[in-house]
């Protein structure tokens, strides 16, 4: 057992067991109840009103006094007010000693026009509307059979179904971004520049809101209504399908620079250790990567709303400081108007996990960004510009942070987890990392790095950083296949409408 | 070819098939231009401002003149203000001379404790969040293999996914909505009354949110995060499903009374037939069931917005119609803070088919449920505590009604579509009926019952009613199977959450 402060202004640590009672930390300290892996340790007498401080930053004010050794829950803690977004101050904390990567290539598949390339080779077909999604299914499931062992350099087949396409306000003006969303989720990557759109024929997302003019031909859209009946669309789709997956099959793996992989960056199910272990884990990871020309996104708003100031402090310049800005006040607002706010995020599980607050689960969601500047802010399901450390606003939910990250360009996904979520998706590798060797001992069939052994002082956080930077390009290069992956767990596309329904 | 015109008040009428320009149409009329199928004709010289009245309504005003024979597209029309709230007079238009039903009993699966029978004999596993649908949807894939064929009285298993669950503001004021549509999904009657719930464990959408503190134990709930691993949390899930199936597979259906019925009315990809030949079949169909003692909901609020004065006045009471208008102003407001309104629901399918605005479309769309008296106006997802017809308030859009109607007790739905669907649900049969006889020509496979009849005059809206109404029952016996339920046609469950996501 030890007991871990993460910064030396923090008067607060976490033990990286259960604590009886009356069990001595060290320094005349000794538990003053029973505290929970994970959750805080008053390092001295502190008075009501008191600052508590972990990461060295403050995490609230104390509605009680405790004593030294004392535990800190949640209900004792008075949130801050969000940090101001005006006046903040942008590139004075620029990072130019990156460490270097070990390998500078991986083996992908190159994809025209496009500035990344594939992790994986899959026939992806976009729909516009869920109307089709029965359809749809019912054709992949006969495509998978019939289709897919004809074609084994395909990976797989997989249908982008999503509640939205009708039924919505389409010209609302928040309605750009699923719309977005959904045009740069058919260019992932993954899927080849390969174009399928499925559509029924009486939507309000018409194929026109999907692809350019050039696009739209019987070569890549079929419209259900056009076909006389379910067993003539059914052909119809197979038909396509196969002339796609023609295409596909013929495409190897070759040696691609880094800078022709886009990673992202996701953690859910959080807890006190995320921000110590997994997440600065990971960070290290993005700097290797990003210093060896990579695009590496982070992303999720509320996690990092927080951590504002360090974030300005990283972006490259005013212009990239002030998107950023933008991002956060958009989200700010859109919570306000729901009639919630930020502190909406945490999660029982997360407080179960030591995590007090979004002050306390932001400043450690935020070590997955490593230290390289910011180069870019994309709103959600945007597409980037540049390559390098990029942030892709999203909301925080797992789902729908993977999916504008699909969108967004992402062929790979890292995911940080305390708690442990069996987390997967249909398009891209997703590498599942433990904050926890205890979950990775319990999930052993689902957790890909542990990232535990930090706290046990095994490794270090450089040392895991490099394990999981080899992890990412193996699984890149379809060296490795993470467990989610072998299993197949796919969890659901899950857009962000934060338009109207009608 | 045919002049359909609905109402002696009407200054328009719709052809039943194109017209050419010159087309002489009777009373020394003739075809000013080319008049697509369905689309509106001035049957007199209209000056700019005139009211178009069709249904014996004004569907806008003109804002061009246009001349005897003269086509009258939607954008010649300036939408008419919504109908006030308030003020609104109730139970001044209470039918007592419904329609005897020709059957009083159907064949269905009685379920303990609730007041209607299953149509099917489902196991529905229900999803506390998003992040279990990998491991659970690989398990049913096992499931169906390996279990189903030894539960023959068993018909499907059908995991109940959904995006909400997590990352999402569970204590803002409108969160209720999903939750509450989460909840009374699971009890749907063709479950059966089994619980089976999957959760994962660190969730902001707890257990406890889902079932009563009586139903919450390891006979009804598996949270991921308690199993060792993907192995073990499978074995699990086929473990409690098989316990539920074994229980599921004695049952047998037996003669229930009518009363025991609650069925589901709606519309998607309508046309300007579906307002003359299809809804109003369905109305008389309803009516049928509803003077036989069984539950009709009807939703959609867009689509009955523009008619609630006809509906208040069908109210039983000023309670109900007070519930009425109440759902009606809070749809008014959400979409206002959305920056849209009614005018958001038209699709372009919609216009096509001849339906100029939302008037126009709600006017056809009401029709649907027929002339009995409303006895309830339920919130969206909320289950009935009447019989007769009920006013289920949901959104528009096919998937989130369907899902909504499903959570307040649906066992069946029927589905009249203009522009045509493939249209299905997992949990439920849907019965579709086209509005027009082309559509059942084009798509035989998957419309149930053509309407069209009714513009060739080859049968009444009371005969297509009847028809319809032997179709349901037969359905809901399961002595028939629709086409979509033939096909294993599901779409996605679409939660309707206009809470903030975090």
């Amino acid at each position: 057992m030890r007991i871990i402060q993460v910064d030396e202004r923090d008067n607060v640590a976490i033990p990286t067991a259960d604590l009886a009672p009356g069990t001595p930390m060290g320094g005349g300290l000794f538990a003053r109840s029973y505290i929970p892996q994970g959750h805080k340790i008053a390092m001295a007498d502190l008075r009501e009103g008191s600052p508590v401080v972990r990461y060295g930053a403050v995490l609230g004010h104390l509605m009680q006094p405790v004593q030294a050794g004392g535990l800190i829950s949640e209900t004792m803690l008075r949130l801050p007010e969000s940090p101001d977004l005006d006046g903040l101050e942008f590139g004075t904390d620029i990072v130019t000693d990156l460490p270097e990567p070990p390998v500078s290539v991986f083996e992908g598949y190159p994809v025209e026009g496009s500035p990344y390339g594939g992790t994986r080779n899959i026939l992806g077909i976009m729909t516009t509307v869920q109307c089709v999604a029965g359809v749809l299914n019912s054709a992949v499931e006969r495509m998978r059979k019939e289709l897919l062992p004809l074609y084994p350099a395909v990976d797989d087949i997989v249908p982008l179904n999503h509640p939205y396409g009708c039924g919505v306000a389409i010209d609302a003006p928040d309605a750009k971004i699923p719309i977005r969303t959904l045009r740069n989720l058919l260019r992932n990557p993954n899927f080849g520049g390969e174009l399928m759109v499925v559509g029924l024929g009486c939507e309000k997302l018409t194929v026109e809101r999907l692809l350019e003019p050039g696009e739209i031909s019987g070569e890549n859209v079929i419209m259900l209504q056009d076909h006389r009946g379910y067993v003539t669309m059914t052909d119809a789709l197979l038909e396509m399908a196969e002339r796609k997956l023609k295409r596909l099959n013929e495409r190897r793996r070759q040696p691609l620079p880094l800078s022709a992989l886009c990673v992202g960056m996701q953690c859910g199910g959080s807890d006190a250790f995320s921000g110590i272990t997994a997440n600065p884990a990971a960070g290290y990871a993005s700097d290797l990567l990003v210093s060896g020309g990579a695009t590496v996104m982070f992303s999720e708003v509320t996690e990092v709303r927080d951590g504002v100031r360090q974030l300005a402090a990283r972006c490259a310049d005013a212009f990239v400081g002030r998107r950023l800005a933008e991002e956060m006040r958009w989200y700010d607002d859109y919570l306000r108007a729901g009639g919630v706010d930020r502190s909406a995020n945490p999660t029982p599980g997360n407080k179960k996990g030591g995590l007090a607050n979004i002050v306390e689960k932001a400043m450690g969601s935020i070590a997955k960004s490593g230290r390289s500047p910011v180069v870019e802010v994309l709103s959600p399901g945007e597409r980037p510009s540049k390559r390098g450390l990029i942030y892709a606003s999203t909301p925080a939910g797992d789902m729908v942070c993977g999916t504008c990250q699909l969108a967004s360009g992402m062929t790979l996904q890292v995911f940080m987890t305390g708690r442990g979520t069996p987390y997967g998706l249909a398009a891209a590798p997703v590498i599942k990392v433990s904050s926890r060797s205890d979950l990775k001992d319990m999930w052993s069939d689902l957790i890909d790095v542990d990232a535990g052994v930090i706290v046990s002082g095994e490794a270090s956080i450089r040392e895991v950083g490099e394990l999981l930077f080899r992890e990412i390009v193996d699984t890149a290069s379809g060296r490795k296949r993470p467990w989610a992956e072998k299993h197949r767990l796919h969890n659901d596309l899950c857009l962000f409408n934060p338009a109207p329904i009608t």
